[in-house]
């Protein structure tokens, strides 16, 4: 057996030959992990190198990275180069009414944050630091055709030319997305769990442009929201000073907008003050070009077969976009992997049973919330009772702040488990609803543990 | 467009041909559904004929035919053969506690029952019903590899041959069980919605043997059940007078069991009273015979793909068998597609969209049945708060019998939705909980009403 010389406090560990499938944001940060500890890592990616294509197609959603991402970029050494220096810090969601008046909701504590990162610098990035590793081999154009994942072997087929290629390794990673093909060869075997739902609405991306000098056409450290219930728009700041939109909506909503005036007249209705700064022209041709993308949440489990393949990030929990949760908790899952090897020495078949049994519960925690929150953001967000809990909630903080701390400030800035963040919540439900009044609670400390 | 003659009351409508994948329970009942309404009906069966085998292998659990199977057999004039004339009524559940002892809990109302069916024996008689219709072809070894669903087009491949065999109908319908080939061709399609759930416990099938006079080993006409917690088993009487018994349990604990031992051990300190029964020889031949048998849950929709494909049947709603529903409920399917097709005048489109929309959440409440029942049977049977609300439940309902149906009773003998069926109970449970004591309302009807 193979041990590992020079790396990170590893050495004499045994050293593994890691296939991880899929080249996105959470394979290429895999790749980074395993690398650092020394292991001979072989990345295959189904298109071509991402960086040496003038057009990426698909899908976009914005991405907003919180503490449980930052810190895993941390860990290899990428989160100042990536987030502080290129992300943009949003402080607060900033709502707009239909009258075209706009207020602002603070994500938590002053100088709380999430970060507006533009997917492709984060996924051209990523590769480019796994890269620098030595022990790191990119394949790209590789398709997984078939796979004997209990033997580590896989078949991949080379993009376009169709020639065949059999690849062995001792651990396989799938990281390949929501409609991952790893797992879709777990699955094969006995007792796997697996759901995927898919939620009426339907999203489709549109664009503010920068102004002509250059600067944003809105105030930039926000996170847009245009909540209108059944419908929602969203728009994030990019570096250039233009803003990402994104249109949710149930599509047989829109399946009505079929003609330029329809859609010009819906966003003179609903979205009036981002008419002009879409420009009209620009809206109709933005919003013909393509159609509305679907939106699935997949649960499974267990996400590991025996102590050679295990799936991570969207393959393993695909979340719907409203808790901006999807990226981080991938990310997550890099670093607690990575940790829960070194427990065990990268003895692997115990580590990839630990993570999937103790990531499982928490993974699913957080695609509830973010299906919860898919109703919260379009609806609640606008009414009385969720500002009032908010205020309450941020005062109750503020005054207690390691004990009391709203489900969204755990979620967002904290690394506690997703899980564990709500059944926080139901406790905190608990005491706001018994019959004693809010006052009563805040003033006496003691009386609030005995509840 | 070719029209029906003929056949009852739905001459002039139009005539579909129709292909039904799968020749089990399900798939031979809708056939002699749609045949009966002068359609040309096409049935695809993978396995050989199964009246020409000698052993059938796979899966039995017995089979408890209730009224929602009942009644659909009847609209094709088979329920006196099959359920009257050759199943064993089960009035009862006998419960067996350790020491041996026995004590009865009545499923219903005195006359109530359930009946004791054999698989094999119902498969059999329904293929040959189905085939004394005319307008029925049935193709045995046939495998479906490919279909285009939209199109209505299909390939199967004839066994063991490996003929390919290019298919056309109007309307397909997939009954072909928990593992469908039908649904995985549908899911191909986007925003299908699927789950599959397995559960810790599997089962395998023992057998009580006949007494050497020929009589049943145990009473006759009650479901037998040995609840034990972690694990539990359960004997249905069979035609013969020998009795199928199932024991589920953990696989992990049916991993303990790796010895002659070992088994009859547990069996002595487990089941002492059924070891005489089933025999210390056989006991443990038969165990070790096969593997215990995984159980899983599927839930999927929509049903439909357009006016061309239909799932019915374990293929669109599997279950665990804890509430006695699974061909029950694939009965039920039958007799409710075949009456929204007339409602529709065989308008296929229309009636499958309805057909879908209306059977999900009904189909979605009895699998969440059955697992809730999961827990109950072998755990709940035992527990004195059961039985007391049982008696309590009957009490209640003998007063009123229209108005306070208790759960088993309205999934098990009415054809009250499986959906109301719940939200009847949720009523029950608050009224149960209001802080009235139930003297109160069970004296004061009106007070009833307003609670």
């Amino acid at each position: 057996m193979e041990t590992i010389t020079g790396a990170n406090g590893c050495d004499g560990f045994p050293k593994i030959k890691v296939a991880i499938v899929g080249g996105g944001l959470v394979g290429t940060l895999s790749a980074c992990y395993f690398a650092k500890r020394g292991h001979e890592v072989h990345l295959y990616e189904l298109r071509p190198d991402i960086r040496e294509l003038e057009h990426v197609p698909g899908r976009s959603i914005n991405l907003a990275l919180s503490v449980r991402g930052r810190a895993a970029l941390k860990e290899v050494g990428l989160e100042e180069q990536l987030v502080q220096r290129h992300g943009i810090p949003m402080y607060a969601r900033m709502i707009h009414e239909l009258d075209g008046s706009t207020r602002s909701i603070p994500y938590g504590k002053k100088d709380q944050c999430i970060y507006s990162v533009g997917r492709r610098f984060l996924n051209e990035s990523l590769l480019t630091a796994a890269e620098k590793y030595p022990n790191v081999h990119c394949h790209f154009n590789q398709k997984l055709v078939s796979a004997n994942l209990k033997q580590g072997q896989m078949t991949f087929e080379r993009q376009p030319s169709k020639e065949i290629e059999q690849v062995e390794a001792q651990l396989v990673v799938g990281a390949d997305g929501a409609f991952s093909s790893v797992r879709k060869q777990m699955m094969k075997q006995p007792l796997c769990d697996f759901s995927q739902t898919y939620i009426p609405h339907g999203y489709l991306e549109l664009c503010i442009p920068a102004l002509s000098d250059g600067t944003h056409a809105m105030p930039k450290n926000y996170l847009h929201i245009w909540p209108r219930g059944r419908f929602m728009m969203i728009a994030l700041p990019n570096q250039d000073a233009s803003w990402t939109v994104t249109l949710f909506m149930p599509f047989d909503e829109f399946g009505k907008l079929d003609t330029p005036q329809r859609l010009l007249a819906f966003f003179k209705e609903h979205f009036p003050d981002a008419v002009p700064l879409i420009g009209e022209e620009k809206l109709v041709s933005d919003f013909f070009a393509c159609k509305p993308s679907p939106l699935v949440s997949v649960k499974c489990g267990p996400y590991n077969i025996g102590d050679t393949a295990l799936i991570i990030g969207d393959a393993a929990h695909a979340m719907v976009p409203f808790y901006g949760q999807g990226m981080n908790a991938g990310f997550e899952d890099c670093r607690l992997l990575d940790a829960v090897l070194l427990k065990h020495k990268f003895d692997v078949g115990p580590a990839l049973k630990e993570f999937s049994t103790t990531r499982r519960p928490d993974a699913e925690a957080i695609c509830g919330l973010a299906m919860y929150n898919y109703v919260e953001m379009r609806d609640l967000v606008n009414r009385k009772s969720f500002l009032i809990r908010k205020k309450v909630d941020s005062l109750l903080h503020s005054l207690m702040p390691n004990l009391w701390i709203p489900l969204y400030t755990s979620v967002t800035f904290s690394h506690m488990p997703y899980a564990q963040c709500i059944k926080n919540k139901e406790w905190q439900d608990k005491v706001r609803h018994t019959k004693q009044n809010q006052h009563d609670y805040l003033i006496n400390k003691r009386q609030f543990y005995r509840s």
